[in-house]
C-alpha cells in the first residue's frame, strides 16, 4: 500500500519514504473486534454518533469514511480499491476477525498501541490479544469512571463505610501509578455530566457523601463531584489524564464538551499532561489550550476516520495555534481493525499533503516537516507518557 | 453557461458534465421578486443580516456575493461577466421583473422549487407564478409559526375562547397534511425564542393558557410553549419539519440558534424528517447531528450564495461527518432572481471542484462522486418530502 | 525579500506586484521591544496564550510561528531562510533592540502605524520611538480601561467624592476625541468581565457607586458597569472603538469573548466604527456581525501571525460573509519586531493566495482583487479613523 497514490507530486519525496515508515504510538485506541459481526453491526460500527441502527433507507458506506475503507481497506483484503460496499462486506465476512484484524493491523505501522480498555469488554480485543495480533506492545490507560464504578458495585455487598471508596479509589490509583503497563488514565467527564461542572477539588467528606448516594443506583456514575475528584486524583499521582472532547455519540451534549469549559480544571490541576482526545469540532479550541497551558495536549483521533479524505482539512486546522510538541497521533479505533489501519493512512497522507504544501511552497525546511511528524507521530507520546 | 469556467482542468469530465445537466430540488426556497426595486432595495435584498440600509461609504456588490452576481449572472442579461455594479444594475432594471426572472431561472436548472410561503407577500412571487416563470413545477412549506398568528388574529373576533386555537390549529395541519400541494412544515424559533427554550412537548391546557394570552398581542408569537406545540404537533402528523438554523438577519441571536441546542427537542420528537437549513457558521455541528439522528438532515443553503466563491471551502466542510443521505441542496433565494440561479451555480462549481479532487486525488471513484451529487441534489429531496 | 518568493505560479502578476509595495495601515499595534531579551524571554514574547515559561521539553520554534520568523526574518539579518533556532536567535541578540526594530520595521512596508499604548510601558517603544524606528508616523488607542484605572488611583489621594471620576473620565474623553494624536479608543473587557455582561448604558449614580467601592482595589478595574460605561461615553464622542475579541492570553475565558456576545452592546450604543480584534477562532461570527452592523468591523491580526502559513486558511475564512468595506489590517505586535513584520507579510502573501486564487478561477478581475486588497489594507482604516 502506498499512502501517497494519486497525490505523490504533491508530497516532496524524503517527506513522503519517511512518513510511509514512520512507527507511530498511537496513544488512544481500543481493541478490534473480536468477533464475526453481521451487516447491519458493521455499519452501525462504523457510524459513531447514533445509538440507532442504521436506518433503511441508506448505507453507512456512503460516507466520508465508508469512501475510505472502500479505497484503502479493500485492497488489504484483496480486492480492488473502491469495491463495491456488498462485494467488501462480504470479503471481510469471509476472513474472520482474527485473520481480518492480523492483515489490516499490519499495515498500520503502528510501534505501540495504548489501550483504553474501559468499554466494550468481550467484543473487542484485550490488549494482549492485540499485541499478539499486531505483532506490537500494547500498554493501558485506565477509566477513571469505570473504576469508580466497579468499587462502588462491589462496595454494595461488602463496605462497611462508604468512606472505604475514598482508600479504594486511592489505593486502585497507587498500584495504577506502579503498574508497568498502565501508563495513563482517562475521564468520560464528556458522555456523564457535560464540562460545565464545579471542577474544583472536592473535600474527602463530600466524596464520601457522593459515594455513599451514588452506592444506591451504582450502574452509571454520573456525579460531578466524584468525577473531579477522580481526575484531581490521578493528577496528583502524577499520572496523565485523558479527556474525551467533543465527537462522540449522542449521549453527550455536544455543545456541553467544548474544551474551553475546562478552563477551570486546567487551572486549577496538578500539572501532569493532559491530553484532549478528538476534539472536533473544537480542535482550534483545542489547539488554543495547548498554546496555553504547559500541560495541555491534544489530538483530532476519531474524526480523522470519520472525516475520511477531509481529515486533510482537520489535520490543517489542527496545525495553527499549538506548538508541535503538544499535538499527538490516536485512531481511537474501537471494533472494526479497518478503523486501527484507515487512522494511520489517512494521517499519514493528511500530514504529507499539509506539511508538503509548506515545504514546496518554502515555509519550512523538508527537515523541519519530518521532525514535526516525529514529533507529532511518537516523540511527544514518548515524553508525556514516560515510554 | 458553464459553471466550470476557468477550472475545467480540476473536475474530471464525467462528474463535470453530469452536474451541467443534474436537475437539482432546491427544497427552501422562496419566491422572486414581483415588483421592480430601486438600487437601495437592491442593496439591501443581497445584505442578509443587516435590517438597515447598506452605508453610504459602501456598495454591497463589494462582497463575495456581489462578485458572483456581476460573474455569473451578468453574461445571463447580455453583459460582460464582471460588469461592473452601475451596469450591472442598470441592464437588471431594464428588463423589469418578470423578463429578468425568466431569464435568470431558466439556467438554474432545477426540477422542483419547495417554497416558504411565509414571508414577504405581495413583494415576491407566489409559488404558481414561480412555477410559471421557471416552466417547473412548485410546492409549499407551511411555516408554523405564521399559521398561528393567523388563527389568533382571526380569533380575536371570532372566537368563543382560547380551546380553539388548539382544535383550529390541528385542524389546519390536518388539512397540510392531506394537502398534495404542501409537503413540510418550518418553524423560526431561530426568531422568535432561540433554541435554549423548553422543548417538551406542552400539554393542551398550557397551549390553550398561552394562546389566550398571546391573542392579547398576537401579531409577532414569540411563546417558546406556542412554537414547540407547533413543532411537536406537526412532527406527530409525519411532516417533514424544517428548522432555520444559524446565518439569518441580525433579530436572531445567531449564538442561540446553534443547532447543538436543539437536542433536547429531536431526541425527544416524533422521528420525522427534520431539515436544518442554512446552518452556517455552525455546520459542522449540523453535520454531527446528521450523522447522530436517524430523522436529522441539513444544508448550507443561504450560506452557499453569501459566501460567493468561498462556498467551495463551506461545501468541503459539509461533506465532513454527515452521511451523504442525509444533506439537501437549497438556495434559500428570496426576492432578486439572482439568487435562485446563484443557489445552484455556486453548489454545481463547488460540488464539482470538490468532488472532483476526490476523485482526482483516487479517494472516491467518479461514479461515486456523480452519486453523491444525484443524493444531496434531487434524490434526498425525493425521499423526504415523498415526492 | 519577495513576499511571493515559491508561489509566485499562483498569483497572478499585477496583483501580486501591487501586493509586494501597497502601503498598509496597521490599524492596531503596539510597540516594539526597547530592551534586550534573552532567550527565555524571546520564545515566551512568540508563545500568546501562555502566561509561563515556555517548558523545558520543547522551543516555541517550534511552532507555526517559529518557522514563520526563520523563513521570512532570518534573511532580513543576513541569515538564510530557515536558519536554525539557536543561530537566528545569536544573530537577534548582537544587533540590539534598535537596529533589530530598523531592519525589521523597514520591511513592512506600513504607511502608519496606529498604536495601543496601554500595555507594555518602558519595555517597548512609544508611538513616537516606533515612528522614528520605522520613518513613519503613529496614531495613538486610548485603551479605556487603563484610563479608569489612572482616574481612580489618583482619586485615591485627592478626590472629593466619587462623582468626580465621571467628571474627570468624560473631561479626559473630551481632550481624546480632540487630540490630533488620538484616533480612536479600546476596551479589554474580554480580559476584565468577558462579554456576557450587562452592556446597558447605566446611570450616574451607579457608575459613581461602582467608582467609589472600584476605588478601594483599584489596581485592575473588572467591574462591567464602569467598562460598559466607559464604551458608551467613547461611542457618544463619536470615538472608535477596538474590542479584544477571541485570541490572547490565557488570563480571558476564550469563550466568553465570542462576538456574538456582543450583540446586545452593538444593538444599544451610538454607532461609532466598531473594530472588531483578532477573533480567531471566532472570525466566521465576526464577519457575520460585521454584515449585519453598518458600524461594525473586524480583522484577524494577531492570528495571521500566530498560524504562520496556516493564516492563508484564516484570511480565506474572513473572506466569507463581511463587505470587503469592513475589514482591516492589523498585525497586532508587541514586543519582538519580527512581528511587526510578519503580520505585513503574512497578509501579502495569504491576500495573494486566496484572491489570486479567485481571479485565476475567473470568480473577480484582477482589478477587483487590487481593490479589495486596498480597502483592506488601508482605505477602510482611513475611513474609519478619518486619517
Amino acid at each position: 500500500m502506498d499512502v501517497f497514490e494519486g497525490v505523490a507530486a504533491e508530497v516532496p519525496e524524503g517527506l513522503a519514504d519517511h512518513l510511509r515508515t514512520a512507527r507511530l504510538i498511537d496513544h488512544h485506541v481500543h481493541g478490534a473486534s473480536a468477533v464475526a459481526v453481521d451487516r447491519a453491526g458493521f455499519e452501525a460500527s462504523i457510524n459513531e454518533a447514533s445509538t440507532d441502527p442504521i436506518p433503511a433507507f441508506m448505507t453507512q458506506f456512503d460516507s466520508p469514511l465508508g469512501l475510505s475503507i472502500r479505497r484503502w481497506c479493500a485492497p488489504v483484503l484483496g480486492l480492488p480499491a473502491h469495491a463495491g460496499a456488498d462485494e467488501y462486506f462480504a470479503r471481510r465476512s469471509e476472513l474472520g476477525p482474527a485473520e481480518l484484524s492480523s492483515r489490516l493491523l499490519a499495515h498500520a505501522g503502528v510501534e505501540r498501541w495504548i489501550v483504553d480498555t474501559g468499554f466494550g469488554g468481550g467484543l473487542v480485543t484485550t490488549p494482549e490479544q492485540l499485541a499478539e495480533l499486531s505483532g506490537r506492545p500494547a500498554s493501558q490507560i485506565l477509566r477513571l469512571e469505570r473504576m469508580a464504578e466497579e468499587l462502588l458495585e462491589s462496595g454494595l455487598e461488602s463496605w462497611s463505610a462508604a468512606d472505604d471508596f475514598l482508600h479504594r479509589f486511592r489505593g486502585a490509583l497507587d498500584a495504577a501509578a506502579r503498574s508497568p503497563h498502565i501508563v495513563g488514565t482517562k475521564t468520560i467527564a464528556a458522555y456523564r455530566t457535560g464540562f460545565d461542572i464545579d471542577w474544583s477539588r472536592p473535600s474527602d467528606d463530600e466524596v464520601a457523601a457522593r459515594a455513599r448516594a451514588a452506592m444506591e443506583r451504582p450502574l452509571r456514575l454520573q456525579d460531578p463531584v466524584l468525577i473531579a475528584f477522580g481526575v484531581h486524583e490521578a493528577a496528583e499521582r502524577g499520572l496523565p489524564v485523558q479527556v474525551h472532547v467533543g465527537f462522540g455519540d449522542r449521549d453527550l451534549d455536544l455543545h456541553r464538551t467544548d474544551p474551553l469549559l475546562l478552563l477551570p480544571l486546567l487551572r486549577a490541576m496538578a500539572p501532569v499532561p493532559v491530553l484532549l482526545l478528538h476534539c472536533y469540532p473544537f480542535h482550534r479550541q483545542a489547539g488554543y489550550l495547548a498554546q496555553a497551558f504547559d500541560h495541555v495536549h491534544f489530538d483530532v483521533g476519531l474524526a480523522v476516520n470519520h472525516l475520511g479524505t477531509r481529515s486533510i482539512g482537520l489535520i490543517a486546522e489542527a496545525l495553527e495555534t499549538a506548538p508541535f510538541a503538544k499535538q499527538l497521533y490516536s485512531s481511537d479505533a474501537f471494533g472494526p481493525p479497518e478503523l486501527h489501519l484507515l487512522g494511520s493512512v489517512l494521517w499519514r497522507r493528511a500530514m504529507g499533503l499539509v506539511l508538503g504544501g509548506w515545504v514546496r511552497a518554502g515555509d519550512c525546511t523538508e527537515a523541519d516537516a519530518i521532525r514535526i511528524v516525529d514529533m507529532i507521530g511518537a516523540q511527544n507520546a514518548t515524553r508525556v507518557y514516560r515510554l
